[in-house]
């Protein structure tokens, strides 16, 4: 942020997802493998000048966030327990800036506060910084969404009593912010019926700090993940965001340039094709490269017998954006390639094997470059563990 | 439907998708290679009581139209081009059933009109019957659900006016229902403003034919695709519930019965597994049976070739239902399987290769089919037709 405004978050994830229809609350269901909390908390750690993350949580979740805090490695997170509703829970986030809480020391307050929900995790820094500096200039702000459905108002009775004009409402998104003290003020002064019924933060401050949000248009991606459909989504978006390169790696100077430039011609409407390498060390190189937030240690261990492994089964490998192909077809090696799956797949890593018979012939080359390319494209879209370690043959 | 009760069905797209962020309307979007638009229909046609489904199209969009309601074979469909809004489109379909118009004589009058989206492809025969039977009782009855976000007014100012509460507001979806009358009549008698500016048509039945619909809490499934987000979600809804059947089948007795047994206990918290088979004819006669709504005709012809390329390859092969499983490594054969691969999917039948090393030692044996089980449910998830023709090995 510029200047020297001090930004933290609050994001209240007491929610106990019963509109998912499962047990498991949203925010803790897996999304490529990792609870969507986490690629929330992720989304705000990319952002260099927020200062603290205040995660409220219901108290018997406190040690399954503890897990997820450490496993992935989270910074900037403190926990505080929630409350038995949203309202109770954010006022509760906020009193860690004022007050020690039962799992830790008060934190040093903001001067802007962003709630935000655990069920949100595409938000990104412009939209946070153009929420945190329309709440600079007027107090408070939130994101809205036109409304997808008309709003209507049902008589006592479950018949229609009138319905609302769709372009004179919006839908009150997240993230919202808030001067610290506007907020907290409302907080310390509403109603035990606001904190119980009550949904809407920009509410409590108009209502009890006298301050009229600004309110900003949002990107869709700001929706919240409510409905199992919504996991879908979610985890189609982040497959989108992660299958945007490709490196193609080949043993052969020649084939690599050959390969290369036929796989770049066909894949280059689905992918950005960033480089082709000409043999295992460039392999390597590069998968220390794009894994750079991942344990290198662990990797730097592996790379000899990664090389030791590519050189020995001369074997076609594929990562979200690594492909090795080759020409030649000694089948049985290729079985090594599965042991080695297993082995990086420990640190995320997605391996598939693509062996490329490629003729000599104009035509028949052209017609493998297309159909590797429609089986990477399917390998890194799909990126679906189960499939790891086989090898495909074109 | 009970009764004499004549029931019709007018379903307006002409959208423009402007919110999908896309060129392509987006009740044309294919999801799992078919037209969204298609699979409303197809939900419809689902339904033994439905007379007539009107299809109302922009102009420029009715040739396309006319080749998905041939390419998928829809029966009960008439096409009437729009109007500017959505207002004026729905009021043409229901002209349709009055007078002639430019794409066809007039249609017979129903009892019950049911206005519907075609982007909302996931519509049951139970909601369908109880919105017609509400009509019967109210004169109009429409779908409601909880609104996920709080709905706010702005201000001319851009600022926050006031929040309503959300527990006494609901979000119309689709579908509703009408007595033909009422409808018609409040169409009729209506200003162009609101022809113009107006979303709801329970707002119009009140307001012209004082008639209160009756609101009903409908499922989640029947959201609106709107967003690209929800492309994916239709695409992983549809997957998810053609992914729930799987038959084995083996050429050797003994071993159908021993991977049979194993396959479908690592399988069943996924899939539910049918029977198991122990020769290609069987597979053949499945084959028929579960594409009753295929071409059988094409498959007929194709079918002693199945024959042929099954027994002369002795490959595994398998639909999102269907595997072949089989001990011994004739690598080479294997090849043919993608030329199967590429036959059988004319008919839109996904064929994979599975070869099953099994050992005879029990613990192997478990991991192998658990393993397996791993990359069945991966494929028949994925539905990825780039991989069709592809051997995967345990």
């Amino acid at each position: 942020m510029e200047g020297e405004c001090r930004v933290a978050v609050v994001l209240p994830a007491g929610g106990c997802g019963e509109r998912l229809g499962g047990c498991t609350p949203k925010q803790y269901c897996p999304v490529l493998g990792r609870p969507l909390i986490s690629r929330t908390l992720e989304a705000f750690e990319r952002v260099g000048w927020i200062s603290d993350i205040v995660v409220v949580v219901a108290p018997e979740s406190v040690d399954l966030m503890k897990n997820i805090i450490r496993r992935y490695g989270h910074k900037l997170v403190s926990l505080v327990e929630g409350g038995v509703t949203r309202h109770r829970s954010i006022f509760n986030g906020l009193r860690a800036f004022v007050e020690d809480h039962s799992l830790g020391p008060a934190l040093k307050k903001p001067e802007v506060v962003i709630i935000h929900d655990a069920v949100r995790p595409f938000v990104d820094e412009e939209t946070l910084l153009q929420v945190t500096s329309a709440t600079r200039q007027y107090g408070a702000a939130g994101m809205v969404r036109p409304l997808v459905s008309t709003v209507i108002a049902p008589s006592s009775d479950g018949c229609l009593d009138h319905s609302l004009d769709r372009a004179k409402h919006r839908a009150s998104e997240m993230p919202q912010a808030f001067l610290f003290d506007v907020l907290y003020k409302a907080y310390l002064q509403c109603s035990d019926y606001d904190l119980d019924f009550g949904t809407e933060c920009l509410h409590l401050a108009l209502a009890y700090s006298k301050t009229r949000a600004k309110l900003l248009e949002g990107p869709p991606d700001l929706w919240k993940v409510t409905y199992k459909r919504d996991l879908y989504a979610a985890e189609s978006i982040i497959k989108d965001g992660i299958s945007k390169h490709l490196c193609i790696i080949t043993n052969i100077k020649e084939e690599a340039v050959q390969i290369g430039f036929r796989l770049h011609e066909n894949l280059k409407s689905h992918i950005k094709v960033n480089k082709s390498f000409t043999g295992p060390v460039e392999f390597i190189e590069f998968l220390f490269h794009h894994l750079g937030n991942s344990q290198p240690k662990f990797l730097k261990q592996k790379s000899c017998k990664l090389i030791d492994l590519l050189q020995a089964a001369q074997a076609g490998a594929s990562y979200q954006s690594v492909v090795v192909s080759q020409s030649g077809s000694e089948m049985q090696k290729l079985s090594k390639i599965r042991e080695l799956a297993k082995e990086v797949q420990k640190s995320d890593l997605l391996l598939y094997g693509l062996l490329i018979n490629f003729s000599k012939e104009e035509s028949q080359l052209e017609d493998g470059a297309r159909q590797a390319s429609a089986i990477i494209t399917a390998l890194i879209t799909d990126r679906n563990p189960a499939l790891t370690g086989q090898v495909m043959v074109v």
